[in-house]
């Protein structure tokens, strides 16, 4: 059997280099690498080999500390979301206060006036004034405008009155709500004068500080176990006409005069920044989390062997083309979503500055391009996630392997901060703009979307010979094709008598979500085929061409009926295509080691027993089977005795 | 907004026949439905609301009197694997000795000899020996026959030393083993005067019958949390030369003398037929746990409302085409396997009566089938819950939507009793065997493969135009087309100098998947045919046809390029099949609840507060919430102050 240090020994690639492409820079790359290594010293923020074993009661009382810790570890930089990127791939799951400290205490600092910053900021960064973000209820999640929730004005008291109409109205969901915040920010309807001026956000508090028991008119508690998220105490929170002052509603785009005059201020469209900041973060350090998978299934499939060669000696089953066939695209999509996560991130940070600034115009290139990213993104991890748990066999199935919990965590993010089907049609949307923009202002068109500035070009696209330098404009003939078919499709609906919005929603899901899914994979594309032209070292980036092309054969092979469809290619590329497949995944076998070690992962933070960096899954399975397994300290002849006593007689 | 009564009362199809359909007949369709009725008045057999708090061991506790409550309610029928339909449905979940019952019970009623089963039987059956299945170890799973544990004849003593060489030799993930079991039905390599005799089977007591405390020798606990499967103690086992007299081979075919000389008799195939009977429970009862998936996501379906329409009403979400387009789909496929896993049953039973009478002639085809349809189904089982869940937001990621717990139980079955890739390797095997007897022997194809005596035929079909008329031709010309250029590959890749051991596992794999899975889905497609020219109520053959075609257009557009590059279909065809496909979801939409409903589950059953049979998904859901829901009786205070004990400032 060959070891993984002979594996790592016979790699031709420079790791440190694609660590910087990773992580930005080698020298962050560095950095993170010593930060996962200093977890690995620190108690608090380590996962008890037994954590699965545990109630949810003892599952959550054991992360007490463990946000604390790690912010201790960032020199509580708790601002500066890049710094998140250590805790989060080394815990892999949730901390308390984490939405918290993510959405509301930003949220506060856009949408609330210089007077209201200064009144609560200092008390919600201490967490003194614990807040959750209060917006999702029962019956409605994506529909933010639908909401329920009422906050009446009384001129007379100049107070607003909190309310929960109807059951469908109670807030639900909300993170760190359950059991630890005291204030909530809560979204609601504000009525004044009976007339409706939409959703606003009210601070409230619902506990009292010191007892932590619910304030009168106020129900409240977490919502129950998921099959992930153990330790997050998703909450559930009902009002019955609960009074706040004037003061709390969040005032710097909207205010309210004592006699209740409603006075609309300055550009609201700021307040999407701050959820766009809030989806960077999901599209740049959550898919990172993917690797935690990789690692382990690929180190496991090293070092697993069954069923002998016809030399009479056990495969490790990577040998295998069906292990390769499940785990070598999965690497190449991974850097895929990596590499184009770190482009997306600065063009969210630029765009930013320049709302900051006034200037509006990337919003809608930036938010649909979150949106689009962070479906396929967030889609990804978990299907990774659950491909590496099959290639490890039962072992995949055993928390010890470290796999379950990638899936568990994960399963949320598809679901939370925009749907994944609502996020693909809002790109959808965007794309069908793009083909208008694209015959009246061409200029327009920005630069991630600039192949819809050469869409004739496109069209005439033909490739009858496949080559790797066909990749890119293969990819672009199916976005392109699938964006005029749905467009043309549209068009159809509407001659045909449909009004848009239906055709929309009854005739053209599918067609839409085929279409903004495409274009992201084509985008993630583009930014891999940028980010490798920074290598320098020659072996690497023969290494991570193989790895893009196979990325994007996989994209193309995923679905080649539009381009069949259209006559791009003929069945003679598919098959080449096909053979070619074939061929990078014997080249890249021999180095799927160290490109997913490139992540720099530490082992405290993989808790995994089949997929350590010395390999030996059998000793250190057995290992934690026999002693940190608390099931085996059951006391077990009352279990047989009870067993005993309702013995049948067959 | 439509009640889902509403919904109910304008379904135009007889829901008993479709009900006769799945279950084989209306009377046991009436019998099951009684049966989960009677369920729900039985405690023993529910699943606490709040189980999925709790910790591991109290879960385990939990289920102390479900298994043997069930029992009583099948009559005590454990022989009998028809009853255990009702129990597994209802319960979704593993039983304790659900493994020994299933399984060391039938081997040795299979392998043991007459004298053996006297000593054994009584005892076992009332659970005095209580025994499990140490077959697998640590280091090998599938590759059976590399099984390392040893059972060395001692001729002075004739006893067996039972011995654990190595780590990777210990016996790791036998059910029923960490906790309950006092004995084991140990598979090893039978050596006698230094020669290896091959795996045979040991009948090994392993803990004390009155203490339970392990024997001499014995290392044994329970294996560590798993992602589902939290009640099942699997366990692992390690001997330390361990003694057990010779009687304890199980010896019906082979036997060895008090003087060490091994005697092999009888047809030692017939063990393949138990270990069939336990995949025909795998592919005729667990695939209907898909129905609980589909029940609940269908039921809230059409009472969620989310986004109003044109007419500015809220849209129940079964109307967005990309709802349809996640869960119809699975419908027509949950029919699918049904069908055929009842069309599949009753070939085993035929193969099993056959095989008693000395005649293997159809083991080989029944044990094919039975691989494929194992690895297809189980894995349908698995997708059906992910999608039904992602269908559900929020709510399906919850345990209280009752999706969480279909996926999490289910699981295992895609890598036990034969892991799903090597299952359809099997069965690729066997259609590359059938290609050879087209040629020479065409009279000795079984019917379900008769496809394979028209081969020319198939072939040569061509279809420009789509109509529904020529799904089952473009199913079976895939198929045929699929394994044809398999067998051609594998020519070519021998012509070109590799061994057929090789060119199998290095080039083939993920063509000989491709080909065995869509020999499922055609034969999948033949069996749900044939099983609706039963029905004789017009409007529900009508809906079951749609139904049907649906499903197999599902699959021929899942993979089209097959049939285009072969030239059997043309883009224009391609074309007409999705818009067809579009249309069919249109179709099907009212009736899909209905056709859910025709497996009768119970409330009970579903564990769920989204799907119930009256809707109301917000009044459960915030009811289990705030009553059900044991977190929120933990004491906050403590909680609240050792959070502040440990607040940063920031």
């Amino acid at each position: 059997m060959i070891s993984l240090e002979q594996v790592r020994q016979q790699s031709k690639i420079d790791k440190m280099q694609v660590a910087g492409l990773i992580y930005g820079s080698q020298e962050r790359a560095k950095e993170i690498q010593q930060f996962f290594l200093d977890c690995e010293k620190v108690p608090e923020v380590q996962t008890n080999a037994d954590f699965y074993n545990w109630s949810r009661k003892k599952q959550f009382l054991s992360k007490d500390k463990q946000g604390f810790s790690f912010m201790k570890m960032i020199n509580n930089k708790v601002d500066d979301m890049e710094q998140y990127t250590g805790p989060m791939i080394y815990s892999a799951t949730t901390n308390h206060y984490g939405v918290y400290l993510g959405m509301v205490v930003p949220a506060v600092k856009i949408l609330g006036t210089d007077e209201q910053i200064k009144a609560w900021l200092d008390d919600l960064i201490n967490i003194r004034k614990a807040a959750c973000y209060a917006q999702t209820e029962l019956g409605h999640g994506s529909d933010i405008q639908s909401l329920q929730t009422t906050a009446t004005y009384d001129k007379q008291r100049e107070e607003f009155i909190i309310n929960t109409p109807t059951i469908q109205a109670a807030k639900f969901w909300p993170g760190d709500l359950g059991i630890l915040a005291n204030w909530a920010l809560v979204f609601a309807q504000l009525i004044v004068d009976d007339k409706n001026y939409g959703v606003q956000s009210f601070m409230v508090q619902i506990r009292d500080v010191e007892t932590h028991k619910p304030l009168n008119g106020i129900e409240v508690g977490d919502i129950g176990p998921k099959i992930g998220y153990q330790v997050k105490d998703n909450g559930f929170l009902k009002f019955n006409n609960v009074r706040i002052p004037k003061f709390n509603m969040l005032a710097k785009y909207i205010s309210i005069t004592p006699q209740g005059n409603v006075i609309k201020q300055g550009d609201p469209k700021i307040s999407y920044a701050s959820m766009m900041m809030m989806r960077k973060l999901l599209n740049t350090v959550y898919p990172k989390a993917a690797a935690i998978s990789l690692t382990i299934a690929l180190r496991y499939s090293y070092t697993r062997q069954q069923f002998t060669n016809d030399s009479k000696i056990e495969n490790s089953i990577i040998e295998y083309q069906t292990q390769q066939h499940k785990l070598l695209p999965l690497l190449a999509n991974l850097f895929a979503v990596v590499l184009s996560g770190n482009m997306t991130s600065k063009f969210v940070d630029f765009n930013f500055n320049e709302v900051q600034n006034g200037n509006f115009q990337h919003m809608n290139a930036c938010h649909s391009l979150l949106c689009g990213t962070k479906a396929n993104y967030t889609h990804f991890v978990v299907n990774c996630a659950e491909w590496c748990r099959l290639s490890c066999g039962g072992h995949g199935y055993a928390h010890y392997s470290g796999l379950p919990s990638i899936y568990q965590e994960h399963c949320p993010n598809v679901t939370l901060e925009g749907e994944n089907q609502i996020m693909f049609l809002q790109l959808a949307r965007y794309l069908l703009k793009l083909l208008k923009t694209s015959q009246k202002n061409p200029q327009k068109i920005p630069e991630q979307f600039s192949l819809f500035k050469k869409i004739d070009q496109i069209l005439q696209f033909k490739c009858d010979q496949f080559q790797f330098s066909n990749i890119l404009s293969l990819l672009e003939s199916s976005v392109i094709h699938l964006i005029t078919q749905t467009g043309m499709k549209m068009m159809q609906e509407i001659q045909g008598g449909l009004n848009p919005k239906s055709a929309w929603d009854y005739k053209l899901g599918t067609s839409l979500w085929e279409s903004a899914n495409y274009f992201i994979e084509y985008y993630k594309f583009v930014c891999f085929q940028k980010t490798i032209l920074q290598v320098t070292h020659l072996q690497t980036q023969v290494v991570l061409t193989n790895l893009l092309n196979l990325f994007g054969i996989t994209i193309l092979l995923q679905n080649p009926l539009t381009l069949l469809e259209n006559d791009v290619v003929t069945q003679q590329t598919i098959k080449q295509m096909k053979d070619q497949y074939e061929n990078l995944l014997t080249l890249i076998k021999p180095e799927a080691l160290v490109l997913i070690e490139s992540f720099c992962l530490a082992d405290g933070g993989l808790r995994t027993t089949i997929g350590r960096a010395d390999g030996k899954p059998y000793e250190y399975t057995y290992d934690w089977a026999l002693n940190e397994n608390s099931i085996n300290q059951m006391e077990l002849t009352s279990v047989v005795n009870q067993l005993k006593n309702c013995r049948p007689k067959l």
